[in-house]
């Protein structure tokens, strides 16, 4: 098991869209349950499946295993709870770690946010200017509940 | 993707239980829901995770991962829905096919099926006199949903 760490944000401004190269990711979910979510992502030409258990504070158990790409194609069409989400994903160095900036599409169009992975929960960091209020502790911004209750709802 | 047909009976008799040798089988599930089930099962020194599409008749689409042991005991321990399942299971060769006999133990205790997995779904087979009743359509006997509602709940 690997321990995730992870902080959210929204973004206060476009300065994220002219850095790095957005790559298209699609994700679902066999399970949004919090306690055990199973997650199916496409990126580029690879797949992978993703266990996570429940987040206690900022940190989540999380496990990782590859697919075959036609395996999880096909959860993605045929088994996941639907709709799936589809997002651009940007990865931007920044002060000595990446941010990950997912602008989604879909029923979540208008929604873009920025995500940072850290080595333990007190570490400090740098935040770039387009960097603005955390959502780290609403859970409406968790990918899993995207589904059922998209941005464009809210 | 594997397509699994299945049958499944009751036993109406103990002719089964001095054949095969009973081997202990731990599951759980990420998910129970019809339409994307998530099995982790362990068996002997080996664990798998299991994805099951919702059944059409006897037919059901199944997919099969290996899945590290450590893993595996961590999602039936912690994250999956609990109880989890416990069985011995028995192997019995019959007149050119395998049979399961599932004996389920815990809230399930008094609980015994029996399986047989076909390569299509006309195909004809012998029974031994220990089979009784075909349950293959009665959604209590899933074992995703044996967790919910046990047999010694009914």
């Amino acid at each position: 098991m690997g321990v995730e760490i992870e902080r959210k944000f929204l973004v206060q401004n476009e300065g994220w869209r002219a850095q790095g190269e957005p790559v298209l990711l699609r994700q679902g979910y066999l399970s949004s349950h919090p306690e055990r979510v199973v997650r199916v992502r496409i990126e580029g030409g690879a797949a992978v499946m993703t266990i996570k258990s429940k987040a206690v504070g900022v940190s989540r158990g999380e496990w990782e295993y590859p697919l075959p790409l036609a395996d999880a194609a096909e959860f993605l069409d045929r088994l996941c709870e639907q709709p799936i989400i589809e997002k651009y994903r940007r990865r931007i160095p920044y002060a000595g770690f990446v941010w990950e900036v997912d602008e989604f599409l879909g029923a979540n169009a208008g929604l873009v946010m920025a995500e940072i992975e850290l080595p333990s929960e007190e570490q400090a960091f740098d935040k770039p200017d387009w960097v603005g209020e955390e959502v780290t502790q609403d859970v409406r911004y968790l990918n899993s509940n995207l589904i059922g209750k998209p941005y464009s709802s809210w």
